[in-house]
C-alpha cells in the first residue's frame, strides 16, 4: 500500500498511461505489419495484448480501493471515475488493434489490392488522437480536449473516402472483393479507436469542468 | 434528494433499467424497420435515442452523487461503479442503434438484395442477450451473467455466415455490392450490439462477486 493519497492518484495516472502507450503501439504495429507486409510485426501485437489486459485489471482495483479507503471527494472523484471510464476505452482500444492485426493476417497471405495510402493516413490521426486525449488527461488540458475531438470528422472522412475507392474496386473486379472487404474492417476499426479516443477527451472535459459535454450537439 | 440510502441505490438501477429499456426498443425497431422495409418506424429510433442521451448524463450524476455522499463501501461501491460502466455500455447501443437506423434508411430506399432471415435472427439474440444482461445487474445473478456471455459465440458465427452469403452475392452480381456492404455493416453493429451485452455481463459477475473474469480465457 502507498503511503500518500497523492501517490495512489499519480499511481493511478501513471499505470492508466502505461495501458495508454501499449495500446498506441498496437494499433500502430498492427497498420505497420499490413503496410509495410511485414506479418512478423503481428506477433509483438499479440504480446502487448497481454499486458493490456493485465493493466485492464489492475487499473480497476486500484481505482475501487482508492474510492473505498480515501472516499475521495469533487475533482479527486471525478478523477477516479474518469481513470475507470478511460480505463474501458483503452482496453477496447486493444481490442480493435486485435481485429486489425488479424485483418492483417490475411491479408498478408494474398497479393495486395492496392498500395496502402489513407489507411496509414487514418492511423496515424487515430493514434494522434489518443496520445493528444491522454496528454488531456494527465494535464487535466479541457482546450486540448475539445481540439483533438474536432479531429474526429477527419478520421470519418476518410473511412467514407476509402469505402467509396474501394466500392469502384470491387465492383471493376470481382476478384478482388474479400480482400477489399478485410480492408474496408480495417478502416472500421481505425475509426472506433478515433471514437474511443473521443470518449476519452468527453470524459477528460467533465472531469475538469464537471461539466457534461455528451450528447450536446456542437460543441463549444 | 431522496430520503434514503436504499431508495438511491434502487433509483440507480430502476433508471439504468429504463435506459436499457429504450436502446433495447432502438434495436428492435431499427431492426424491424429494415427487415419488414417500414421506413416510417425509423422515426421512433430518433425519438428514443434523445431520451438515451438524457439517461446517460442523469444516471452519472445520480451515481457520482451517490457515492460522493454516502461513500458506499464494498458491495454498493462495485454495484455503483458497475452502473456507471453499464451506462456506457447502454449509451453505445443506443448508437449501434442508431447507425443501423440509418444503413436500413439507405437499404430502404432501394429494391432488396435478398429476403433477410439471419439479421432478425441475430438481432433476437443480441436483443436476448441484452435482457438477459440486465435482468442478471437486477438480480445479482452470476449464473444467469455466465449463460447470457455463451450466447455471444451464436452471434458471431451468424455473423460470419452473413458475410459469407452475402460476398457470394457480391461476386455473383456487381450491382449487389452497394447494398450487400450495408447489411454487411449491420451485422457488424449487432455484433457489437451483444459484445456490449457481454460487457454487461462481465461487469455484472464482477460486482457480484468482486472477482475479475475478464482475460481469463475460458469461463468457469
Amino acid at each position: 500500500m502507498l503511503k500518500h493519497y497523492s501517490e495512489e492518484l499519480t499511481h493511478l495516472k501513471e499505470t492508466l498511461l502505461r495501458m495508454g502507450g501499449f495500446t498506441e503501439q498496437m494499433t500502430h504495429r498492427a497498420v505497420q505489419a499490413l503496410v509495410e507486409r511485414k506479418p512478423e510485426m503481428l506477433a509483438e501485437v499479440q504480446e502487448l495484448e497481454h499486458q493490456v489486459n493485465q493493466l485492464h485489471i489492475e487499473i480497476d482495483e486500484i481505482a475501487l480501493e482508492l474510492i473505498a479507503r480515501r472516499q475521495p471527494a469533487a475533482a479527486d472523484l471525478r478523477f477516479t471515475t474518469a481513470a475507470m471510464k478511460i480505463n474501458t476505452d483503452l482496453e477496447r482500444i486493444g481490442d480493435q488493434a486485435i481485429n486489425i492485426s488479424e485483418q492483417a493476417e490475411k491479408l498478408l497471405s494474398v497479393p495486395p489490392v492496392k498500395p496502402l495510402i489513407d489507411i496509414p493516413r487514418m492511423a496515424q490521426i487515430a493514434e494522434e488522437m489518443l496520445k493528444a486525449a491522454l496528454d488531456a488527461f494527465v494535464q487535466g488540458d479541457e482546450d486540448l480536449a475539445y481540439r483533438t475531438i474536432e479531429r474526429d470528422d477527419s478520421v470519418d472522412q476518410l473511412k467514407d473516402q476509402i469505402f467509396r475507392e474501394l466500392l469502384t474496386f470491387m465492383m471493376g473486379d470481382v476478384s478482388t472483393i474479400p480482400r477489399s472487404m478485410e480492408l474496408i474492417l480495417v478502416s472500421r476499426n481505425l475509426e472506433r479507436i478515433a471514437d474511443h479516443a473521443t470518449n476519452i477527451c468527453e470524459d477528460v472535459i467533465f472531469m475538469v469542468k464537471g461539466k457534461d459535454v455528451r450528447h450536446q450537439g456542437p460543441l463549444r
